[in-house]
């Protein structure tokens, strides 16, 4: 059986471009016993990958040069020699980006979509959701009246730590990078405030302005300059999660930037980088409280839905330009 | 009664120098009800001080231009107008720099110096002691087996730093800043391995080399270019308690340096100011520990003491260039 395949073709030196993908025919094996025939519904482009493009030994390997691009998947059962799923069947899996895959059914795991779309798989009751909840809250502890400051606030994982936030009690202020997008996290997502950083020319006074008692938790999923004034606003016992640093994944240099342990020394405070996929054992309760308040009405969620399975690179370079609210999925 | 004081007359712009200090007699106040005079022994100098030169709020007030610096000191009691001190008592408090001081005796912790010498309770059983203690087992965590780095090995903080590290049976790698330093560290304190930072021209590679398994706790006394060497080298899961940054005090811009996040993103780490008086439930364990250490051999100490009430400035600006191994003491 033949499909088609997106492969890395070359490493990006700073920002990618399409130059650094080539779609491909590919002979699929024959299918064994305990394997499964999928075809793909949603794909995830996510921030991480980018990091997945340097030939650099980080949280997750490399891809190959010359192999097809993976990523999170919500796919169909087409085809199944295993006794745990039939034709028809809805999964999740980290898979190659083809448009059918044939995988060890040990790979998969079921979802229901009666109260909720297939691709929420791949966002609020995905890794984005986990993250946002993890992160958030057991390392960013945010407490009743404090102030909860996140970047990239409407990105995927921002929009749900935001909302989050507010369920907690804090006061919270969104950064992101459009008037429509700050618009949005008022008036849909419930931010106390939220500032387009592209129009701001002081960001460190605008913060400081929006959050007059100080800045308690910071959720850091941007890095690079718009971290530096949010971190000048800090208070003491602050607790920064370091989720992402979108601004800096395309430098190809080793970025510089203000040093930041004076801050933190002298505000007690505390700065932990984390991967979401190191605190699996918590992932039965967050995916049961995030579906509970998803079903109450306290969680919103929005995605940006690319169409088409060829539209995948190009999706994942919107990210670096902000195209996306909330998740950015590829339906094929 | 007339005595001398030692005032801060300037701040001082980048490094500190005698211009910025000045002698001074002073008329003492009468004592009142529940107060005691005291005469000065030994007097703490600490980096710390440095930043309340600074008109700039941290985590202590600023030094007042025209009035006293101020700072640890191990006192004789002259005269006494408390029923819980009698002439000849010997005390700590935090003091004006003056010979003589008349005092409120609520300020005063007595010392006992069956077993160790009154200097002492400057250092190791004092501010210095429990900040290695607290800043290395509550922030660093460290674990049987684990590499400990520490930058400012031979100082105050750092010579207890890395001999309760190896008490935790960790590997313990020392920074220090000229050959006698290291070899002291290697020789009397039992230091695995200790480096001269100013004769190594490549410090990243040099902590590579002597941490082949990677660095799991940097204790770090220092920042700028030597912590960012280090923490090049950082594991997995690392913990870096930030307890000083003597590198970059005297910096009159805001320093600028490679970010750290990403490092810290990728590896999970965690980076937590900490300062040593937010911790004070932990002072009676951490002091009864270190007395046992220091009765049972398992930790040596030592100071460089500087003879004369007059040498204050001096000794303070010493602790810039390095002149110290071990605690600072000034003895009037």
């Amino acid at each position: 059986m033949i499909t088609q395949q997106i492969i890395l073709t070359s490493r990006p030196r700073g920002v990618p471009t399409l130059d650094n993908f080539a779609f491909e025919r590919v002979l699929l094996p024959d299918m064994h016993q305990d394997e499964v025939l999928l075809q793909g519904l949603y794909y995830s482009v996510d921030p991480y990958m980018r990091g997945r493009m340097n030939d650099r030994k980080s949280y997750v390997a490399p891809f190959v040069v010359g192999q097809p691009m993976e990523g999170g998947v919500v796919a169909k059962v087409l085809d199944s020699k295993s006794d745990n799923f039939k034709p028809g069947d809805l999964v999740t899996a980290g898979l190659p980006w083809r448009v059918l895959n044939i995988v060890p059914s040990i790979w998969l795991q079921k979802i229901d979509i009666t109260h909720v779309p297939a691709s929420y798989y791949l966002g609020i009751l995905g890794m984005p959701g986990l993250t946002a909840y993890i992160g958030l809250l057991d390392i960013g502890k945010p407490k009743a009246g404090e102030t909860v400051v996140v970047s990239a606030a409407a990105g995927a994982v921002g929009i749900i730590v935001g909302q989050i936030a507010k369920i907690q009690g804090c006061r919270v202020i969104g950064i992101a990078g459009s008037d429509e997008k700050s618009r949005l996290l008022k008036e849909e997502f419930g931010f106390d405030e939220a500032v387009n950083y592209k129009s701001t020319s002081n960001l460190k006074a605008v913060i400081s302005h929006l959050c007059p008692g100080g800045v308690d938790v910071y959720f850091d999923n941007v890095g690079g300059e718009i971290s530096d004034a949010v971190i000048r606003n800090i208070n003491f016992d602050a607790r920064i999660p370091l989720c992402g640093q979108i601004s800096i994944y395309n430098s190809s240099e080793y970025p510089r930037g203000p040093r930041l342990q004076p801050m933190l020394l002298s505000r007690s405070a505390l700065m932990q980088g984390f991967i979401v996929s190191n605190y699996q054992f918590r992932y039965p309760e967050a995916i049961q409280q995030l579906n509970q308040w998803l079903n109450d009405g306290l969680l919103k969620y929005t995605e940006t839905i690319v169409h088409g399975f060829d539209q995948l690179p190009n999706a994942l370079l919107g990210l670096f330009k902000g195209d996306n609210t909330g998740k950015m999925i590829v339906e094929a």
